[in-house]
């Protein structure tokens, strides 16, 4: 005998209406709406004024309800890192995809053949004569043709291309494929490195922008509609600021990518923002953290210590998590208490330590704590199932996640 | 419209009988059947030599065919880390529950309550008389009861009673409470640490021993067949010695509880098994590593680095994954290609950094690489479905996991 809901068999499951205080199984992932909407629309906003196109990272949530509201927002299309979760998106409405990934492997390769054949507006990244061979046959056995961008990479970074002369040999390799359609550029600039990074990014990007106009002065480029990409959620202004100039807009769409702006965080995107604010002293306030992990006191077992009902497995570690308010569970959400000077000092899997201040008398097994994240792409893939909360920490939406 | 098949939205979705050198989307997490039949059975000898009983920590796995293939070897019940996780193993048929954590919050206590009525033989554990006050309270107004173990802990260490005091202290109040059930005592050596830790652990053993023995001589043992538990993957061969004492075996059921050992790892517990098997020379041999997950190269973007379609979001990063084995893709499981100096130097989200040995000149784009983890409950959690592989490389069953 199954016990209700019956297919209750993972974390994360709650009804709509219900309180995040009261009614609850915590840990859970929360996504406050006001902050999202903020975070939608500003970052919208940001890319029109730049006069480029938001392809935002799907990776960051694989949640189709957030693409949906990226959608409606303005979005182009969805960016995705590999071909199992453009498979996921297109499944949930999503027609334009742009993979920022190599595609490899057979399985793989078919998987990408039957959204092209379903209808699906794909693109993908290629870096290799080797790879762009391996894709020509592929798809010219189906009887398809398949967009690809060239990436372009850094030296000591990840993927992509390391000189001009390889993008230009591989434009070559793909013109000389007849399923293969050469349709702009790609790269990623963080993972550029070193002192200044700031101008060793502008450089990069200035690169990116010579580049893919040599290749269309060299007619290289095939597609009639071509586009030119990078973008994470840390940079996206000094990006947006090269793509943003006239001679380049004439022959290519520049497409932005950023994904963890649509939750954003309390740590590395946190600081990330604070430098784009500097740069950018013209924008309106910046984003705004809208994800958090709830969860409880389960233990009191030392003065000075509290074990967390939270661990590894619910919230990203890259760093600790960051106590932001308390709640006596079942309390008003009026009543937060107090958590000033209040640490997390070392994860487990299922459980984290938080070191409490002398004067944290008032804490109680129970006690419900509300933490920021840092970052949301490997606090996201921990949940199968988040929470939209409105003001008053009642569950709104429950989100599904595809990983 | 969608494409096939329709509920493929989530990574790892291979079908049976197919090859994981030719036909399935990698990167994919592997369990080798033969290294999983040996070592479900090894336990359960250990564990049986010791006149104990064997409940696996399910929370390493989630996976309840797994859970089930422990009980067919002859385990007593499975243990798990939270309320939803016995949920979901209740669902799959699993009546003996060990919850080896505090019961917090009304949500989870509601499931809890869910499950006895529905007839699952349920344990938890506490570790403070406000939590007992609560279980008690709440418990009661469900008409139900509710079977506890005392936690104790160690100074310095996790959740539980640090002194004996505390523990009669907690006794008391539990035999007070007469919706609970004082049916035990319970410890976690994994958080004992120090100099010498084989002594500190044979300590702490045997302080589980006296305190369970003075508890039953105290009369405030309430069950009929109590239990004494302890023992992650790491340390059980000094808790099962310590357990395997007639006296104490007269009044309590010896429970073990590791987890990581069904399929073990390339790591931290291979770390740990080589020390168990030092310290027990009469064990044949030891436990053998079962999970892989099989990956493919992405890109060679320069001379000595390979860039791995994994990251992550695929793998534990406790340590850096080990590169076991190459395959070609599409290439005969005989044919195993060299890795000997390939090491993983950087984990990115979906991205892994291979350092090449400048031997490595035949690496090819789309070969398949088989990484060895450290740990597999950081690795299982990356997955809603794992393939069981027979020696041929071929899927023989696809296994859910429920996160």
């Amino acid at each position: 005998m199954s016990i209700s809901p019956q297919n209750a068999n993972e974390k994360g499951l709650p009804q709509t209406g219900v309180s995040l205080l009261r009614d609850v199984s915590l840990p859970a992932a929360v996504i406050h709406e006001a902050a999202l909407l903020h975070n939608l629309a500003w970052m919208q906003r940001f890319v029109d004024a730049h006069h480029a196109r938001l392809a935002p990272h799907g990776k960051t949530t694989m949640a189709p309800a957030l693409f949906q509201r990226q959608l409606e927002a303005g979005a182009w299309g969805v960016t995705l890192a590999t071909a199992v979760q453009c498979r996921a998106a297109f499944n949930h409405g999503i027609k334009r995809l742009l993979l920022a990934n190599q595609l490899i492997g057979a399985a793989n390769m078919t998987i990408v053949a039957e959204l092209i054949e379903a209808g699906a507006e794909f693109y993908c990244v290629v870096d290799s004569v080797a790879n762009a061979q391996a894709l020509g046959r592929f798809f010219e056995e189906r009887g398809l043709v398949l967009k690809v961008l060239i990436e372009l990479g850094v030296p000591g970074g990840r993927c992509g291309c390391r000189t001009q002369e390889q993008v230009f040999e591989l434009a070559r390799a793909v013109n000389g494929a007849s399923a293969l359609r050469l349709a702009g550029l790609e790269g990623y600039e963080g993972v550029v490195h070193g002192n200044d990074p700031a101008r060793r990014i502008r450089d990069y990007a200035r690169q990116l922008v010579t580049t893919a106009q040599a290749l269309y002065q060299d007619r290289l480029i095939e597609a009639d509609d071509p586009i030119i990409t990078a973008s994470g959620s840390a940079w996206y202004d000094l990006i947006a600021e090269a793509f943003d100039a006239a001679g380049l807009r004439e022959h290519f769409t520049p497409v932005l990518r950023p994904g963890c702006y649509v939750v954003h965080d309390h740590g590395l995107y946190q600081d990330a923002q604070q430098d784009v604010l500097v740069r950018r002293p013209d924008l309106e306030e910046g984003l705004r953290p809208a994800l958090e992990i709830f969860a409880q006191v389960q233990s009191l077992p030392e003065p000075g210590l509290a074990i967390i009902a939270m661990g590894k497995r619910d919230i990203g570690a890259d760093r600790m998590p960051e106590p932001l308010r308390r709640y006596r569970e079942g309390g008003r959400l009026s009543e937060t208490l107090d958590v000033t000077g209040w640490e997390v000092t070392r994860m487990m899997d299922q459980h984290a330590f938080l070191r409490l201040p002398e004067a944290a008398s008032d804490v109680q097994i129970g006690d419900i704590i509300a933490f920021g994240t840092s970052h949301p792409c490997l606090t996201f893939d921990k949940w199968r199932r988040v929470c939209l909360a409105d003001e008053n920490l009642n569950v709104k939406e429950v989100m599904e996640t595809c990983f």
